[in-house]
């Protein structure tokens, strides 16, 4: 029996992801979200949602650039902290310890420390109600060599991304591999 | 030591949502997804992308909805069916046994037997490429009662939902529980 729980942001899972952006005296600002997700494969690109109230809003408006950085289970005492204060009064990279590295092929920090790393070109905003959607294009992918599993591809499970559950405020980290995508289902047809 | 994997697609976790719509006939399809997200918190919105060549393309553009279904883990065989299967030559419902459900808020069909399902009214259309995003203004969220834990809300470790890692073609399920969100950042503050 299912029962319904109203009109919320409410579904599983979301990704804990932390927008890195200069404002305009070049300082950084790092700002973590969970309204996001791959949108487009050609050209590559993701998506995300902020207020207009926040700091890096201006920042992506104004540089056409953000990186999007995934931290791992450990450092989600950062990202959290980095979803609670604003860059409006706070130094959260010289708070936390994060390192900003100015990005070679986009004009935004993106975070040393945290194991994968997306630098984005601003393509498109959309004024959706509350929250304005970013849209980036996806100029360079980076992870952290010892990251990388077989075939040079990033493995989930040394990386360790983090999951948030709205309405229900927890972080969860990934579990097990449970099947190979494109295929497992193959024994349906 | 960042290592450069290039413009693509990749970054962790996607999610694995399956796409439920009506076709012209009445038919109920089934599509998986993982490009998609929470886009806006008022209206609460998410947003799925397809390729035009998706059947449920044209189901979503005409009847102007569309539901979220999200799979458990145990359903993960199922969900990759829905991914690979296209509903121009499969009934996908019959084929793997799951039930359509007529939402009795938006002009599609739920998946009864998937743990949480989002009923959507299509708010827009923005096309992006290779392909269109879908925002879908989230009328209703419903969770199976077994699913729910303490104050009523879901609980994310009996739902199970699956993860995508994108160019790794991996799924994973969710581990354990690492933190309160907008509260262990507290500390740094």
């Amino acid at each position: 029996m299912k029962k319904s729980l109203g009109a919320k942001t409410l579904i599983f899972p979301t990704p804990v992801w932390v927008v890195a952006s200069y404002d305009k005296k070049g300082r950084p600002n790092a700002a973590t979200v969970a309204w996001g997700g791959i949108c487009n494969s050609r050209p590559p690109s993701v998506a995300v949602s902020l207020r207009k109230s926040r700091y890096s809003y201006d920042n992506i408006i104004d540089r056409k650039a953000f990186t999007l950085n995934v931290p791992c289970a450990k450092q989600i005492k950062i990202a959290d902290y980095c979803g609670i204060a604003s860059g409006k009064n706070a130094d959260k990279f010289s708070k936390t310890g994060i390192t900003a590295v100015k990005s070679a092929i986009v004009d935004a920090p993106y975070i040393q420390e945290f194991p994968m790393i997306l630098e984005c070109r601003l393509l498109n905003t959309f004024e959706l109600g509350a929250h304005t959607q970013f849209v980036g294009e996806i100029m360079d992918v980076k992870v952290d060599e010892n990251m990388l599993g077989k075939e040079g591809l990033p493995d989930i499970l040394k990386i360790r991304p983090a999951l948030f559950c709205p309405e229900v405020f927890a972080y969860h980290e990934v579990g097990d591999y449970i099947g190979r995508a494109f295929s497992i289902g193959k024994e349906i047809t």
